[in-house]
């Protein structure tokens, strides 16, 4: 494998050109871009400038919305429910995201559901949002069907992320962002390209049985939920990813489960679909509306420092506080630029081509 | 094994009783009471009138108060931290739950972060209580420290569960209530009982060596987060347990992590204490808040049947629905009884006779 180093800047610039070229409007396709190479610069390489052809693919196939009417439908004081009008959801969370915040800053809090939307980047990028407003930020999302249930081999459910972070005082925030699977799909997509075998327990395959073959996903296998089996978890989450469904969709009247429309273009939505796009949920708690923020985050401090502090079974490994390998990534790779995979970038190279735009 | 069967009402009876002679004020008995017994109604027995003997002791101890002046002491439109006094959860979270759905009923939704509280029993029952109002419950808690996060050997956290509740239409409330440990203690507790080996990936040794021996965690050994080891993602178990002790406790003001006060009275809580007793956190979010509540139901009763008609591995096993079988439970037991074992049937009624009342 071959990495390539961009500075942060020229990657953002370039994929500010292809936004702009689906006709976002100018500040859309900077917001966009913001939400793709935050994931870049933290190290989640699944989820940054390595999706764009993948969005311009839903986009020429009409199931993207470049200039969408992206607007409240029903709302409460501290609720909202946004109508995303097939936007990007790259755009489309962080507009659902500043309600919330917006709520919460009168209120206490705000908790917006989204429907008609679609796939929203990291969920991190969402919640960090509500953390720069001394808020607890929420964040989640349903996502094209990959994971059976427990006792299934049917695929019904997404990885579905669940995201919560927290301000910290001394420390950078902690950022508790996980696909709600035993694995993310970007981890089995980086054993695919390798051709190399996954741990058991991430996988099944068509008939149900374990597998260590990545590829199975391709072959009517599916992924297992967080516990891998009923013996050590997998009905807890299955739990956590049918809670994400149900706050994403169910509530706010996107598709769910099986409907849910798939991320790679080649793939036809449901023609029966049981709602609008897909959903989303956030949610913003001021820190202040509990104790004084100063409070608080002495006491996370506190609790960061023990954590880190913890006896460890190798000596080699410390106990690993939520959100700092990303934290780190970001000061790096602000300064020492972001690594692409060649595969990823001739792949930008010619969706450059092919758009009539300056490539990398 | 033997189990006695009891009626729902003669238990019911007999714990009040308990409480009544700790000094608990009448209708705090009966909801102590009938949060103990929807536990025991709904099959999960770890946590149910077997739990008496554990917070009387507690009590004899002085680090339970019968008669706790239970107040707000930060609060605004939609969030409050309460103080417990040092009350039994079981009344302290109830309490809770109340002020949230009041707040939901008025601004959309209320959240409530709790300090200075006990055990407080099962978190569905709390949740449930929003399900009621057609609202959408959250209930967590932390809980004395026997899980190690990832990489480390030490006990730093509760099995910390977490519960989201959802009402349905003609179905039972969908209601995922889960440890965020691989296993909940109740289940090891039953296999030490029985010495039993557990599954691989519950348990390691003193040194972290990973073990099937239940009783190593009476010998310096630690529970393992959902996911069991860092290639299963037992870094999000440990996240997920993360999030619960922070929203529980660090902003709450209650203690954290290996601080947290254990709920056997043989061991002492920390000298050191960095807050005060345990903590709890909850919430209520109407569902007309973000789209019609009948809406909401009727695509709800849609995912569950759903999900209950997916293929399945083996023909004998059907997915389960979230909540399902403890629903199943309730009915059951409701007519035909409670069992309870008899090693618990001895332990309560030896609590009679300490306590100078009838037994059961």
């Amino acid at each position: 494998m071959t990495f390539h180093t961009f500075t942060e800047q020229n990657l953002r610039q370039f994929t500010e050109r292809v936004f702009l070229k689906m006709g976002c409007p100018e500040a859309d396709a900077q917001l966009a871009a913001d939400v793709l190479l935050k994931s870049d610069l933290r190290g989640i390489d699944s989820h940054g400038v390595a999706r764009l052809s993948g969005y311009v693919r839903l986009w020429e196939k009409e199931r993207i919305n470049a200039t969408p009417n992206v607007r409240v439908v029903h709302e409460t004081p501290t609720t909202a429910t946004v109508d995303g009008d097939a936007g990007l959801g790259l755009v489309v969370a962080p507009f659902a995201m500043k309600i919330a915040i917006e709520k919460a800053k009168i209120y206490g809090s705000g908790w917006v559901a989204v429907k008609n939307s679609n796939h929203f980047g990291i969920a991190g990028y969402h919640a960090l949002m509500a953390v720069e407003q001394d808020m607890i930020g929420v964040s989640m999302t349903n996502a094209s069907p990959l994971v059976a249930p427990t006792y299934s081999n049917e695929r019904l459910l997404g990885t579905n992320p669940m995201c919560y972070a927290f301000p910290a005082g001394k420390y950078p925030p902690v950022v508790v962002d996980m696909a709600t699977a035993a694995a993310a799909n970007g981890k089995l997509e980086i054993a695919q390209r390798a051709d190399l075998p996954v741990p058991e327990g991430w996988v099944q395959d068509k008939d149900g049985n374990s597998s260590t073959n990545p590829h199975q996903l391709k072959d009517g296998g599916s992924l297992l939920p967080l516990g891998s089996d009923k013996d050590h978890g997998s009905h807890k989450g299955y739990g956590l990813s049918a809670t994400v469904d149900i706050l994403s969709a169910v509530l706010s009247g996107a598709n769910y489960g099986p409907w849910v429309p798939p991320f790679v273009a080649f793939l036809e939505p449901s023609a029966n679909p049981v709602g609008e796009g897909l959903g989303h949920f956030f949610g913003a708690m001021r820190i202040d509306g509990f104790r004084p923020a100063e409070d608080f985050k002495n006491h996370l401090d506190n609790w960061i420092e023990r954590f880190q502090s913890a006896s460890t079974i190798d000596p080699d490994k410390k106990v690993i506080i939520p959100g700092e390998p990303e934290y780190a990534f970001e000061q790096e790779r602000k300064v020492k630029g972001i690594p692409i995979i060649d595969v990823v970038v001739n792949d930008l190279n010619e969706l450059a081509k092919k758009l009539g735009i300056t490539g990398l």
